[in-house]
């Protein structure tokens, strides 16, 4: 049995999560997402294990949840915060502003004063006008410059919207020196979803090579920050997370020796750690002889679901019915908004059985959804949370 | 100058709305959007001249703010509503319940039986499922179908998510007898931004057909629901409200003679009331030889302008610096999300000038903009709304 679910692409395990076995056991008024505090903090002790002595800064884009910052704060966890608001979240759970850095390469004036005013030392950049307003507001303080990467194997390539090419990047290395600011390194992102260490060989090769023309330069780089890309169970087969850390770290370490090295996983923290408790709306067919089902669900692209754009996120289903027969399904939201489709490009497989009052769980839901829902899209209040 | 500034795909009038005035004489500590209730009463006022004794749904989605709810329907304007959240919305200002139509063809059970109680007694469905939750929750209401359209000429054609085909409709309307339920007729839309009322006929010719063997079949349907699809300037030449407006009816009467007509306009009512005061974050070249620069915007797709998904609304942009000379950019947003890229296939004309700091409007943006912010993500408030 566990043969022909994996191959089906289904997690072969044989036990179900805390989170859904919470889910599965109780009801609630509208879709909520089950997160599971101990699941994050095995994810965080996993982690470190196979990074070693690299600073874990959390992504807090990915889940803002204050129990989750809360808890890696006590567990020693460092911060990635992209603005003000996230900055003031983890100060209010306990995160000494020294373990936070502001990397988000496009930020407000008043939130960088904001955050050296509050002790953040360390702030990212790619252009000049972002690092003259770091040193209007936070004089003096450390910069990385973030790399823009070719090379890319991951499930979710990014677009080019951060990161400087190496030319400016040398370039902006000598202007922070101007502007009075210590440029302490790089950062990169590898891709969201890089589902195996060896796949950061070549964006390794080609950051490697821009810190060595960096050296060449005359250049004292102490910091390589290597971003997230920390993999989550989507259906396709990932590292188990220590062993991904190590290798990806043994990667690190064969390039940039002894470096000071920053980490930021997001999605590979927290993903496992929730599940969407949803339910099935309706299911129909749109002409007599439609091979498809659509099934609509309670929760969707505006309310929880935003990741299902362009079906790069492909989420796993359990429902009571698993052991009935099988077909496929168009998958969409509740909302009145044609663009309200999960998966029809590449349809889904649901129980034939399957009707209108039945839950469904989404399973890996941890990560990019909460804060990602709509304040009231189609009336339709955001996605709730239950932590356990 | 009109000439030009037509040519280049601005609007070709001489002075600025009262939401642009204002947006440009006051400031702002984050994204707002302002909106003019005098306008949206303009809207109404020409939408009545032009499509007569129709009765005209507002699609509270479009813009669910109390302050046009309310204006609405002390104006005799009708609503259609997409969850309960939205009818209680209507309720609260002052809509009367028969006026209120819940078109969402994907209800809740019990949103069903909180409008049946609360005096709804129009319903929408596309599917016997469908039929079989209201014949339960608010038996003997008033039901009309929602067809398929295959010939939208609109510039945002919907997918397939609503509707049924003729067959499936006609069905339909048997069950709905059969399940103690009033059918009254067909619903259907036509494309959201159909730009001219002839572009409209394909799809009534479709619709026509499929009422014709309704009738045939012995049906006596009494309602046409022509949906919206009402458009708003985005750049590409509309026609003006009422003539647009009047143009459909025309269209629907000379195909469907006497009916009772339901209208559904959401964009067309709201958006050329409000406009987005905006700030430029940061400008940049990635690489030295870029022909584009990047401009990073402090709203984004997460905060306001979903509908640039894919690229398919175009918005019109507004700056102090626009008698200077014009260059391509790649607009963005302020998270740290790389899909929060506004406009990269067809790049955006702005100012060779602009810098961050810079106050950027957006235009004829009170639609579709404030309930699809999200909750908070990377942090950022959703967009706030100021109403003159």
């Amino acid at each position: 049995m566990t043969m022909t679910l994996h191959a089906l692409g289904f997690e072969p395990k044989q036990s179900l999560s805390r989170a859904e076995t919470f889910a599965n056991s109780h009801s609630f008024d509208r879709p909520t997402v089950v997160l599971d505090l101990d699941q994050v903090s095995r994810n965080f002790a996993a982690l470190k294990a196979g990074l070693g002595d690299a600073h874990i800064h959390y992504a807090v884009k990915a889940n803002p949840e204050r129990a989750i910052i809360e808890r890696l704060a006590s567990l020693g966890c460092h911060f990635d915060a992209a603005s003000r608001g996230e900055i003031e979240l983890c100060l209010s759970q306990g995160a000494r502003p020294e373990t936070i850095s502001f990397g988000n390469t496009v930020k407000r004036p008043s939130d960088i004063a904001f955050a050296w005013e509050a002790g953040v030392r360390v702030f990212a950049a790619d252009a000049e006008e972002e690092l003259a307003k770091i040193a209007l507001h936070a004089p003096g303080a450390q910069v990385y410059i973030r790399l823009l990467v070719n090379n890319s194997q991951a499930d979710w390539p990014l677009s080019r919207k951060f990161g400087c090419d190496r030319a400016g990047a040398l370039e902006l290395l000598d202007t922070a020196v101007l502007m009075g600011l210590k440029p302490m390194g790089f950062s990169f992102h590898v891709g969201s979803q890089t589902r195996r260490a060896d796949m950061w060989d070549s964006t390794l090769d080609e950051i490697a090579e821009t810190w060595a023309a960096a050296k060449a330069e005359g250049h004292e780089l102490t910091l390589l920050n290597i971003g997230g890309g920390f993999p989550a169970f989507y259906g396709e087969e990932i590292e188990a997370p220590e062993v991904y850390a190590r290798g990806v770290i043994e990667r690190v370490r064969a390039r940039f020796g002894n470096v000071d090295v920053m980490a930021e996983p997001g999605r590979g923290m927290v993903a496992n750690a929730g599940v969407i408790a949803a339910e099935v709306l309706l299911v129909s067919r749109k002409t007599a002889d439609d091979l498809h089902r659509w099934v609509y669900l309670d929760i969707g692209k505006f309310s929880g679901l935003a990741e299902t754009m362009d079906e790069a996120i492909r989420y796993q289903f359990a429902t009571r019915r698993d052991a009935d027969p099988m077909g496929p399904c168009i998958l969409a939201g509740p909302s009145c908004d044609s663009a309200d489709v999960l998966y029809e490009k590449r349809p889904v497989n649901l129980p034939l059985t399957l009707k209108a009052g039945d839950k469904i769980v989404i399973r890996n839901t941890g990560a990019y959804t909460t804060s990602y829902s709509s304040v009231g899209f189609n009336g339709f209040p955001p996605l709730d949370v239950v932590v356990i």
